[in-house]
């Protein structure tokens, strides 16, 4: 059985809804349209949370891949 | 069908209105004018601000790329 | 006898329950999936903590490396 | 038509005024004299301000790369 | 004679107790199991310490190189 | 006319007085001996400064470049 | 005559008593025995230190580059 890798986690998760957290405690949810190896990231249909708080929806958003501390499919 | 890369995304964003948001809270609005693997990214007709207030008006700006957390198509 | 290397201890943990604290201050607990060399790790059965407390339970989380201080199988 | 990168826009400032604003708060102005694909740049006839206002005049200063958050032609 | 390198003291504390200082003021103590050129440690027999107070005995734990400040044998 | 480039600055510098200024405030003057491109940078007959004010002599000192700002010519 | 670089300074330190200051206040002395390019550092007969106070003898100490500001001869 071949072992899994992390970034496999990510490609099972496009085009599905998932939540990205970032270091500055942001949370952004939306589906995964892209992502490359430093985790820089694209959502579309994005909304943005700040302390459980929806703060605006941003359409299509690209996230800079050292700010993220987790990603979750939902 | 081919998958889309996240600077793909800033590529259908290239010279048109984006909001640049920096980990020191502020942010620029403007045209993109250019953006490198980085993330160091250029824009036109900029607009900075902080807490939601237009500081300044700063025609073009070039932003280093390790600044940025999220940029997004308006 | 040959040396180990650290993600040996990591590659015996794998499909086993393990305990990642942030440097933002939450844990999260889970079956480890998968990991790389950037210490990116995927963990299944997620439950999220912080300050001792359980905050939620996640189901497949991807952390991003550089957030992870220490890893340890439960 | 060729697609502009980043360095473009530094590359079209220099010899000319640019502003340049770091990651602690300080500010300095000056003639663009170099740069470099770090960022690393040097500003001659540069003004330090910090909070708006002038610190002090410090003929040539060599900024490092990492400090940099925009530079802005004035 | 030849000179030492700092990964040499590292070596020579394979399997023996040494004390692991963290960025966040952790402090890790227990047998040095591996290490790597990222510094990336691994620990048995691990107890986890918080302003000189034991936290928790952890047997095997992993970890990231770049939370170290340093590792001094006991 | 070539174009110069930030390291030229420095290289100018060499066995002249400078002033470099570090991320957790503390300023260092003295004569420039030596610098890498990482900017790691070597002062004989160095000064310490905090908050302007002088703290001690301390002959040569090595800086570690990732701490500088600015470097300056005095 | 050649430049000289920084780690020439640091060569000519070694087995001689040196003063190294962290990023998070602390400070060790001892004798310098090994460095590499990371300014990953090794110190014999080490002493620490916390606001000029002498906290602990701990011998040998391997102190990671990425926390050290300077490196001075005693």
């Amino acid at each position: 059985m071949e072992e899994s890798r992390p970034l496999d986690a990510l490609n099972e998760a496009r085009n599905k809804s998932v939540m990205v957290d970032l270091k500055n405690g942001f949370r952004y949810t939306g589906k995964l349209k892209a992502f490359d190896i430093h985790i820089n990231t694209v959502l579309d249909n994005a909304e943005e949370y700040k302390d459980g708080e929806l703060k605006r929806k941003i359409g299509t958003v690209f996230i800079r891949g050292d700010m993220i501390t987790i990603i979750s499919p939902q």
